[in-house]
């Protein structure tokens, strides 16, 4: 079992894990293209058509042949024949001869002949059957050529892309109703501890109810996977390695949450390196909340194990899955949302070499541009504190604290 | 029918139509706690509990009366008689008297006469049922009182908040597994256009695909709305008037995209006004893309008409909609998590009084720890040029254009 004594920055240890995850092969399936959001892209997908299909006018106006413009003015319009109107939705069986102009809406196929389109604007008619042309206009003036969008054999959408409204109006344009995307990551989370009953009960005195395995389901569900709650586990060995097991086999990630005493918490890195190799990879991370953090790999799964005190379970999850979560869907490129720029009001001490995690309010002001954050101080690890927090701000190994006023960013909860 | 001849900014458009929305009263139905996030809170939530129910730990350690370790040091140790070990998830059934310890651990109930617990760090046995201790500690130290964290009748979360992980976590502690939310709004989406057919079909010249109604749906549950979508319509007032009833009584908000000529777009304000009163109360706003975006509300309910271009209608549903969905979901304070500051690379001019948006590409390059972005200029309204931007950089009414190097707000698509 490969431990290390010097603890490691959270970044540190997210590395080592995404080492391991790089290699995981990602199951894929098909679905609707109309309910792909968010989903990720499984294959790079090529253009079978030309967008647009055929030459098309982006204005209302005439289409007309550009030369015939030439030196059209104001002051000395050019007159053209009106030979017809292009109905939408149908080809355009008109052609344009010299001298001639052909009434079409944005949108409109180009009739055979034109090559340009005078806006509506730079027109009048002169009589029911003939235009003036106030404005000459180059070839391939407000016109969008077959094929200007997308040719034959484009790749529209690369694989680990995330889908978002873009792409799905992109697709439809082109027809492709069906996308491959990669399944959803499965989330197997277990809460241990003989203290711990299930919400729905009431608690006799020394119980509490099930926090972890809620919070943390919702959190799995935010970053876009699937949660899986398992039955509360009491503090026996064999017990969670049963559990573990079955989890670590129906789901393609396990996140348990120890009991918070030293000697549970050694039960559970026992437990999860008993699940197979390469096993604990980091045991323990300098990080507050959450130092006692464990980090592993086993049979091609990650495993994660979070300190049972709920604000803890709650910081460390949020820390690690916003950056495991996307390489477990088969993201490539991840946009981060959810963070914020902040400036704290008063001093937040911290040790150094610490990263440290404070829960902050928002306050209505602002200052230079950016929001006014307030920590909140609290006791007893309870997820109470954590109602009013808007979210977590960040106090840097490498300083020992932050100084009023001073910049902070916060991660959003 | 209210028109204005001077073209509103998207803001002023976006009050108008909230001074309506203000006055829909929203209907609400009860789920399952765990199944909340997202959704928003339709009545406070109070507790019928103390949170903590009894006295406990929050750390691994002693329970002791704090008095007996007045003066206890290093060099002068205190000691204590070892008259238990408290179980977890137990009620604690020891009495601690003068000159007594008990082992606790973290989330243990205290026992009967310890007011303080002494961290195991700062105590060694000195026989097996013996300790020294080498700290004193104030009575309160290390605990976390009965009803400190929430009291009975205490309002937990209030009415309008949008439910996060913390929000489930501390409902959960208290054992209230359902909850009283706002339905999810319900929004008709209607394409029309001679030209457009269903994305599953094979144009024939001059037809294209409905883009529309798809990127518009994804857009709508991205903000957390439900998608309905109609068929496409003819430029016909008739059937347009229809499908427009239907959708109007079947939702709680309609998005209409008209064909893009002016004449369908008077034809679609047209058939808005018959729909009920107010009726139409924006025809027209200053920004680009979209400019022709109508605003309207009748019978309680809002009605949106967007351009029928696909980039303008995607661009218009943004704006609007990431305002006004979190209204419609009963939200009574949203945190805007879907923008990022930028510089861009190159100046962008704009018309003076209008407001721009400008889809943006982001580069890998960062100038004083903010992302280089790149202006995708494109010709043809086709949502393509849309896949490679990362979001919509705004150029303010007040301005002429942005100066290369300096900031830009994007909205993230």
């Amino acid at each position: 079992m490969p431990e290390f004594l010097e603890l490691l920055t959270p970044d540190e240890g997210i590395s080592r894990l995404q080492q391991h995850i790089e290699f995981v092969e990602f199951r894929s399936e098909n679905i609707r293209t109309e309910k792909g959001l968010n989903r990720v892209i499984a294959r790079n997908i090529n253009s079978d058509e030309d967008i647009p299909a055929f030459t098309r006018s982006t204005v209302d106006g005439f289409a007309v042949k550009s030369k015939d413009t030439f030196g059209a003015s104001d002051v000395l319009p050019a007159f053209f024949e009106v030979a017809g109107e292009i109905q939408m939705g149908k080809p355009a069986n008109l052609q344009i001869n010299k001298g001639q102009a052909c009434l079409i809406h944005t949108g409109g196929m180009l009739p055979v002949g034109a090559d340009a389109v005078v806006m509506v604007e730079n027109t009048q008619y002169s009589n029911s059957k003939e235009i003036e042309v106030y404005k000459a206009v180059p070839a391939g003036e407000n016109v969008i050529l077959k094929g200007e969008d997308v040719t034959i054999g484009d790749v529209v959408v690369r694989k680990g892309t995330k889908v978002r409204a873009s792409e799905i109006g992109a697709l439809m344009a082109l027809g492709i109703t069906e996308i491959e995307v990669y399944d959803l990551p499965k989330v197997g989370i277990l809460s241990t501890g003989d203290e711990i009953i299930p919400p729905h009960k009431k608690p006799d005195l020394g119980q509490i109810r099930d926090i972890n395995s809620y919070s943390l389901g919702v959190i799995v569900e935010k970053f876009g996977g699937i949660p899986k709650c398992y039955p509360i586990i009491q503090d026996d060995k064999s017990k969670l390695l049963n559990s573990l097991r079955q989890a670590h086999d129906e789901n393609d990630l396990v996140i348990v949450t120890a009991g918070s005493s030293a000697s549970v918490r050694d039960l559970t890195a026992d437990a999860i390196n008993e699940l197979g190799t390469p096993g604990v990879l980091v045991h323990g991370i300098n990080v507050r909340p959450g130092k006692p953090t464990i980090l592993a790999f086993a049979n091609g799964k990650p495993i994660i194990g979070l300190p049972g005190n709920p604000v803890s379970a709650f910081v460390i999850a949020h820390l690690l899955l916003r950056r495991i979560m996307p390489k477990m869907r088969g993201e490539l490129r991840t946009i981060e949302t959810q963070t914020m720029k902040g400036k704290v009001t008063i001093n937040i001490s911290s040790a150094a070499g610490r990263e440290d995690w404070m829960p902050v309010r928002l306050l209505e002001e602002e200052n230079n541009g950016l929001k006014l954050v307030e920590p909140i101080f609290y006791k007893s690890n309870l997820i109470f504190s954590l109602i009013d927090a808007i979210g977590l701000a960040r106090i840097a190994p490498e300083v020992t604290g932050l100084e009023a006023n001073s910049e902070v960013e916060i991660l959003l909860i």
